[in-house]
């Protein structure tokens, strides 16, 4: 049953062209298994499997396919084989895709829609790329405060093939003002002939204008199956599913993460993806990476001098550079996880720069004393007081630099992933290394 | 409406011992939406805040928190004042909050409760930590194949209140086991006399020995809002509700991120932690990290006599240990990452190997030509040559070792997150300068 065996035996399959094992891989899996399946195999075996799906299975699995999977299987299919599997999309699904097509694609799709389609979908493109409008689903059921439960349920029932989410019903007052939610759970266990109104929650809910990654960190955090969305005027204009929300959380995370690690996310499942894909996913970064170590150095050339005179300065680089290196990372990946999840904004530097010094100060006297003994024992006391006194300055500089950087780059609207572990590391080498010679000629006196 | 702007008022009404200010932000306020800013909160303000909740209001909040939030508060609160709380908690999470808990709380803890309860956390608690069936909830409504919808759903509405997830209905044959599940939508949509086995679709299910984590990946991942778990026989013994299977996904992805980063979680809100808990959430690791840096200037001592002769070799230490510890944790993370999601296992170590020696040589010659071009412009060739086939070697070595060392991790049971960025780096910071001057030595012949 584990899915590792599973996807092994599909990968095997489509490789050697044995088109019956994969069918019967295929065939009995419920939709978002085979999607699951099909996401993590290359992209050329993925066309193959989807091809070998039925007509129903086939549009499912689509609806249930990364957007930017999607549009590579769109490239690898061509237009008009999925327009039938683009119709049935839900509207915010269709815009999350739009995005990840050419121009020349999108608008031949677009055409093909029906004009109701076409309509919902216009809604949901008209909020700016990034908002929680984006990704709501336009289409909802909602009752009025007074509406009795056994209402409620039976528009639920008449309507709930068309909308996505039956399970939180927003109820609204007659200008559409949002009032709360109530769950299908309490409606099921009402009172059938009971209005509505008092068995109704206060909603946890968000502005459509509202960053889409913050808003989809609540719904999940919270656990809550459906957000409404409201517009400036506190109109109910969509739902945010908990579906969707998850989504978006999920390749917000798998982003970040990879760029910490330096890396651009993989698409296709570790094992399966080619060389030259994770190399490419690689590789970019490192050669950003190595270009600005080539600064450090340049860096060390100015003080070649220094470092002829007193070798043992050289022996401690990588001890300072590496303390540099992950105090930076540390502050920035924990400014960045707070920035995702709305914790800190831009407006906050000054605090998070109060915070990051203080903590680097405190690691860097813990670290710096240390350090400080070490190199005493092992050279003498001036290379002990050098070492101590960089390990603090660089501590306390390295914190500080990381903390602000991510907030640095969401001003100037760059991800602050990207700022983060391979940046920071690589600035906080180079600038350790002249506050290093800087302490070591003021100590040594060279 | 930002979520930020109610947490810093709440945390200053608190700072400031305002309680009506506090409790006139809490009251109004979903339990969720509580819960969420009650865990941001620092332990001391947060139990104040807690005890400012009305009875009802508590309940659900306390429900609503973390595990070892939850822990803290038993801690500050006293096992008296909670032992209403954690008689409404779902077995599960009473199970996840025993976990976190003194044995001897523990245990005045369950004999508190009712032979009911006491008997379903005795269920959960009977699989094993860091299982699927430690995490299930025991209670749960199932159908029977020849069922009529309108009986299903009449048991929805007179069980309703006791079990966590109605959403989904498990259906089983007579000895239990499990055939297929159908939705509570597909429920309601469907014509009320007709029975539920043709309407019920194939069950995405977990066994209760699965592990917790990958388990849950996989149902957050398909977004399905409750997956049934079976025992060997594929009997049905409990159902892992979405709510619960974010919960373990979220919490192993904070520790494998903050690990990644050189650091422990931080239980609090970044801007309401003290600089105290920040610096230990850090210190310690940075000490390992520091006392294995030491390890690399015994490694350079080796080599001081070379140092000396040729003080050049010193100005590319940093870039040489940038691109090991880069490109280690690179490999390390993706792999970490394929580990946690099931994508890669133990087992596959030769097939890892196999492919991180093939994308380090990749990436080592790319870089390794534009190393050796600028080492031989600025110096000469022969300081060229060892740059160059330095950076290919060590490129190779911190793939292929970044690689494997989660899987090694996996083997001995640590957290392969531990392995990743801060050991690797320091690992591959020293093992690298042992190449680089052996090459150096060789090429040079000093």
């Amino acid at each position: 049953m584990s899915a590792a065996t599973t996807l092994r035996s599909l990968d095997d399959a489509l490789r050697e062209r044995d088109l019956t094992a994969a069918s019967s891989i295929l065939l009995p899996l419920a939709p978002q298994e085979a999607a699951a399946l099909l996401e993590q195999l290359a992209p050329r075996r993925r066309s193959i499997g989807f091809r070998l799906l039925a007509k129903e299975q086939a549009l499912a699995v689509f609806d249930d396919l990364d957007a930017d999977t999607q549009a590579v299987l769109i490239h690898e299919l061509g237009t008009t084989e999925v327009a039938a599997a683009f119709d049935i999309l839900e509207p915010e699904d269709r815009a999350a895709l739009l995005d990840e097509l050419p121009a020349s694609v999108a608008k031949q799709l677009i055409r093909d829609l029906s004009p109701e389609e076409r309509e919902l979908t216009a809604v949901v493109l008209g909020f700016p790329r990034g908002s929680v409008g984006r990704r709501m689903s336009p289409e909802f059921i909602h009752a009025f405060a007074d509406d009795t439960a056994a209402t409620v349920l039976d528009r639920v029932r008449a309507r709930g093939h068309e909308v996505q989410s039956i399970y939180i019903v927003p109820v609204v007052d007659r200008s559409r003002r949002l009032l709360g939610v109530v769950s299908l759970r309490d409606l099921l266990l009402a009172d059938p002939d009971a209005p509505v109104g008092p068995i109704a929650k206060p909603p946890i809910y968000a502005h459509a204008d509202d960053e889409a990654e913050p808003t989809a960190e609540r719904c999940v955090d919270r656990g809550i199956s459906a957000m409404p969305v409201v517009d400036a005027e506190k109109r109910l204009v969509g739902i945010l599913t908990l579906d969707d929300a998850i989504e978006i959380v999920d390749s917000a995370r798998d982003v970040d993460e990879a760029r910490a690690g330096a890396r651009e996310p993989l698409r296709e499942s570790y094992l399966y993806a080619s060389i030259f894909a994770i190399t490419r996913s690689r590789v970019v970064w490192l050669f950003v990476l190595a270009v600005s170590a080539i600064l450090t150095v340049n860096v060390l050339e100015i003080f070649e001098g220094t470092l002829e005179q007193k070798v043992a300065l050289a022996l401690f680089i990588p001890l300072l550079t590496g303390i540099g290196g992950n105090t930076g990372s540390q502050a920035a990946t924990t400014v960045t996880r707070a920035l995702a999840v709305g914790e800190v904004a831009p407006r906050d530097a000054f605090r998070v720069a109060g915070k990051e010094i203080r903590v680097g100060l405190t690691m860097g006297a813990a670290l710096g004393v240390v350090g400080f003994g070490v190199a005493w024992l092992a050279y003498e006391f001036e290379i002990g007081a050098v070492i101590g006194l960089t390990i603090v300055s660089v501590c306390t500089m390295a914190a500080t630099v990381g903390g602000l950087m991510p907030l640095v780059a969401k001003t100037i609207r760059v991800d602050p992933a990207v700022f983060s572990t391979p940046f920071i590391s690589t600035f906080c080498d180079a600038t350790g290394l002249i506050i290093y010679f800087m302490i070591a000629k003021a100590v040594l006196g060279i």
